[in-house]
């Protein structure tokens, strides 16, 4: 199983560099920091997300590629301005300099710009081969839009950014994880299976398993800010805590976090028990969990 | 024809007020820093012109609407990006404190991505009443996304921050304005166009229209710059100067700066000759010429 994720993963790289501007394209200061963070090693979570759906609900990885990429796009973007100093203030991720740090903080800003507005223009280009019909694709778009914008993660980051120093409170972190993160995962998986043309059920399931994923995926991320060494996130160890966020082992404990994930990927996994099918994403709910990085 | 300006400006004023989160919509801070930009008092110029050229081009301007929001949600979060301290660091807009200013850096951030993001809701948001084909509306996404992005909006400020301090050069200050500013007064022409279902030859038409008015537009706004008082701009004067920035005025002077608006104006009007319509059209192009502020 860990053969077939390094293999999306390969494919996911490789769909994304097809996408991308080429090194030294003009202005080159700006394409060269979209391409120095989205090429910073990321996991591709997301984007094998949107593919393992599309292959779960029946349909072809290929035909979600595109979605694949624009999800990828959107995170790769949210991280460049997230870290700015003006809000976590993060000098690195994934063990290198932070976009603007390797370059600078209006060149950051402006590659985050580009990479979000490059994911609808991939979602929207006319491209040989595409099969979806132009519904479908229009819906995509919505979704993503909705899934990023203000009542998605967008408004999950400005949550977060408000609730620094305030006491602990389940609806608030719940609200925080649900759409800084959450939005943006349940959409990848959603996207995948709508490329997938998947029914209303299969649609529902997918949904559900996105919720629940998207969810534990963040408690597991507050964990690992407790948890783990700087050396092994290549950022900062305890820097949520340093700040004073909002996390779920602030408020229940890094044993009732460690619970909390394990119910809600039991929830995920439930979601696709009577699929059939599915074994991917069985699979990442699992690595979600014991996942150490 | 100023009344019709006016009477057009009210109606984008109040389709925005109809997509726009209510007042108090959680999360506060950043739905009252989008609503804080996006209604301080801008003249509406882009979607005025996506109306405009919906109506020459034989159709219906309430088909444009949306496209018309969209193009003024772009419009705002540029303006927010750019005013932010690492960009052009400008404490004044229109007169009233930019949008980092009254609220905080990272909102401000946030608030932009937000608008940009909700400009893509809009277009692919089922809407009762949208008579616009699916594929329409993917092509206007698609036009949207490629002038705002990399190769449109974003790649013409990434050049304007590259070229501070630089010596004054034809080719790259034409890349600039092209690209910082024409590209979207040119998308927002032709996807009023394109909502009025206006075909190759209207739209090549409208396509000239906008690339000529787009670059005579911002090199009046480079010519206000210099000769325009604090107080008229409602924003610092001469700061484009001080900040070795390079201008139409610094390449050619201000005369010579006068002279190749007024080309361009005429260029942009000569477009329409043949149309035997576009009257809102033509006299905007005037507007732009001769406006103060």
């Amino acid at each position: 199983m860990k053969e077939v994720l390094h293999q999306l993963r390969g494919r996911v790289d490789r769909a994304l560099e097809e996408i991308m501007p080429p090194e030294g394209t003009h202005p080159q200061r700006l394409t060269a920091a979209m391409r120095y963070s989205l090429f910073a090693g990321g996991k591709r979570i997301r984007p094998i997300l949107a593919l393992a759906a599309a292959e779960t609900c029946g349909g072809n990885a290929e035909d979600a590629m595109f979605a694949a990429c624009a999800v990828e796009l959107v995170h790769t973007y949210s991280l460049i301005h997230d870290d700015l100093p003006a809000m976590d203030d993060d000098d690195y991720r994934r063990g290198i300099a932070t976009c603007h740090r390797a370059f600078d903080e209006g060149t950051a800003i402006l590659a985050g710009d580009a990479l979000l507005t490059m994911a609808f223009e991939v979602l929207s280009e006319e491209r040989s081969g595409s099969t979806l019909s132009p519904d479908t694709r229009i819906r995509m778009i919505s979704e993503l839009a909705r899934a990023a914008g203000w009542q998605g993660m967008v408004g999950g980051q400005q949550a977060d950014m408000d609730s620094e120093g305030a006491p602990p409170s389940q609806p608030v972190l719940e609200y925080i994880h649900t759409h800084k993160t959450g939005a943006m995962i349940r959409c990848s998986i959603l996207l995948g299976a709508l490329a997938a043309s998947a029914g209303p059920d299969m649609l529902r399931a997918m949904e559900h398993y996105g919720e629940k994923l998207g969810l534990a995926f963040q408690v597991v991320d507050d964990i690992l800010d407790v948890t783990s060494s700087t050396e092994e996130m290549g950022k900062d160890q305890g820097s949520d805590a340093a700040r004073g966020k909002m996390t779920y082992p602030a408020l229940l404990g890094v044993e009732g976090a460690r619970s909390r994930a394990r119910d809600l990927v039991e929830d995920a996994k439930g979601a696709l028990g009577g699929l059939g099918r599915g074994d991917i994403l069985l699979h990442i709910a699992d690595y979600v969990l014991l996942r150490r990085i």
